[in-house]
């Protein structure tokens, strides 16, 4: 392994550095733009923020669905199979009616917050100590600073292993 | 809405169509494969399939760096600060020297599995019910068929959503 490789990748680069925006909504938001945000992005979670920008929570993609569809269905998807365009109409449209903040799980998962000085392995322990996959960082360091992005799990992994053995 | 997108959407439209190649480990594949698999196809996880191919469970990526990381760093991440490169080499190579087996948990997230020719509709109940943001895609029907590919969250909804009203 080249060394220099492994010295700039671990030893100069920060949080700041890997992360990259990352869609984000309020508690106030409405869940159909909640649901349009995460097709729009391809990503299967959103982060809320409060009314400073600062990050305090992940909103999973699947409670979008889990307001969607009713308990029923949940409990039995097969019969979904009967359910026609009018009723998917009709879901998207009860989508606006509700927000964010009733979307959140009660038992959340944690979403790990990193300051932008943070070390590469230091986000690794976070996203492990979380079992996350995904780790806000914040703009600046205190209570309430703004978000500036996130790291994913792929990226920060990308950056601790080694190069792949090239043949 | 035109009501000729709906029905090309939802009427049509089933779980093979939607269906997109997965990266896949077996419990036997060494966690250091696992942890390039994840990097190298920008997935929070990965499904885990047996002998036949078919879908048994997923890895979420959180659970490589738990066995990368020692537990004293992920009771406090801060300590990962001192941590040197040679560390990291050190937690890479003793990936290769686990397996996929050891790092599935036991209180594993479900994966939910779908016949190829379910509705987007029962998809998204699958999806809901289980609060996964995947569901993996059978070729063919019944116990131990091989996995064709996978729907994520994200890709569901763009189906299911009425398209954004242009301004």
């Amino acid at each position: 392994m080249d060394p220099r490789w492994r010295t700039r990748t671990l030893g100069v680069v920060q949080a700041r550095d890997l992360a990259v925006a990352y869609p984000t909504v309020t508690m106030d938001t409405d869940a159909l733009t909640a649901a349009r945000l995460l097709t729009e992005h391809n990503r299967p979670g959103l982060i809320v923020v409060d009314e400073r920008d600062h990050p305090v929570a992940v909103l999973p993609g699947s409670q979008v669905l889990r307001v969607m569809m009713p308990s029923y269905v949940q409990d039995d998807p097969a019969l979904a199979r009967v359910l026609d365009e009018g009723f998917a109409d009709s879901i998207c449209a009860s989508l606006a009616e509700h927000t964010v903040k009733e979307l959140v799980p009660k038992d959340r998962p944690v979403l790990p917050v990193a300051n932008p000085d943070d070390t590469v392995l230091e986000i690794a322990a976070m996203m492990a100590a979380n079992r996350s996959p995904l780790v806000a960082v914040l703009d600046g360091k205190g209570a309430g600073a703004p978000l500036l992005g996130a790291i994913s799990i792929y990226d920060l992994l990308g950056r601790i292993l080694p190069p792949a053995p090239t043949s």
